[in-house]
């Protein structure tokens, strides 16, 4: 076990609570005093402190979406249900003009995301909120989000290969972890552009 | 003050709390017991409410923002300054490594950015957390999502106009009320790619 906190980065005592809490598998007896881990475990330890310490999730939401990954055989039902638990509903429900709004967007794109997606919903609730701070999103940005989206969405799963378990722990943690790089680099750009069009 | 809360959608007695607090100019006298407001008043408590309630700001936040805006004459400095208070310092300061990539990678595209800029501090510390859950960004990833951030940023900055206030508090509160509906996106995007492409 010391071995696996060496090379997992993690502290024994971190490592003996996930196993009590059953989140992490029990390493195969080797004696008495002593298990075997293997590469899965240091991959485990590694997805489980990403979703504790990069998405903020309580322990019971880590649960849900290490069994989400290890029920599914079907790598894009995977990634689908452990990114509905990573989107809670909003406070409000959307109004019918946004839902209709996102649901001709999704439509023309030949978008299929689960009927049920929170994704969709979220987007409906977030154009209501530009929309009551008097900064409603043309058509023409709305599509260019959506196309810059689409790019963004085909290098995060460029990677993406190996068992349905790897696919999807690698989908759902890279999801949020670039999360922060995109939003940085997106300020970084709109710093320099304003610096190029409007410094005066 | 009624036909300004009616306008604004903000309750009387925020307004009241707002103008107390200085983050809202006083309306104009307009006899003993009514002021006159005019449509200024209304942006600027949009502006308000908007900081407030979908960034999270605390009050003494948004009121160093509003300074910003206020005292400006430069639109993109003030952008600047409004953004590093949207991007507090990470918990730790990012690694030598990453931030040679992050220099590395704004001088390749002649990005000119504030030298002290949080946005290239938060990009290092979150090219480090990824390094850290197993999940290195390749530079051919990183160089992709620099791209797709370029485009946004165009598409962000496409509407701003008008007076330094009026579009830096456009560019400010788009910041971050975009910020959701580009997360939703990508999601709903990678939901699709990944039932086209993974589904078994």
């Amino acid at each position: 076990m010391s071995e696996l906190a060496e090379r997992s980065g993690t502290p024994v005592p971190t490592i003996k609570y996930y196993l009590r809490e059953g989140l992490l598998p029990p390493g195969e007896a080797a004696g008495a005093t002593r298990s075997r881990y293997v590469a899965a475990h240091v991959d485990r330890l590694r997805l489980i402190r990403a979703l504790v310490e990069v998405a903020g999730l309580r322990l019971d939401q880590v649960r849900d979406i290490l069994a989400a990954i290890d029920d599914s055989t079907d790598r894009a039902h995977a990634i689908g249900a452990a990114h509905r638990l990573l989107s809670p509903a909003p406070p409000h429900p959307p109004t019918t003009a946004a839902q209709s709004r996102v649901a001709a967007l999704l439509s023309e794109r030949g978008w299929l995301p689960e009927p049920t997606s929170s994704h969709a919903v979220a987007l409906a609730a977030a154009l209501d909120r530009l929309d009551a701070a008097g900064l409603t999103l043309s058509e023409t940005a709305l599509a260019e989000y959506a196309d810059a989206a689409g790019r963004i969405a085909s290098t995060d799963l460029a990677g993406v290969g190996g068992t349905a378990a790897a696919a999807t722990a690698h989908a759902v943690v890279g999801t949020l972890l670039v999360e922060p790089v995109l939003l940085a680099l997106r300020r970084l750009a709109q710093e320099d552009l304003a610096r190029r069009r409007l410094g005066d």
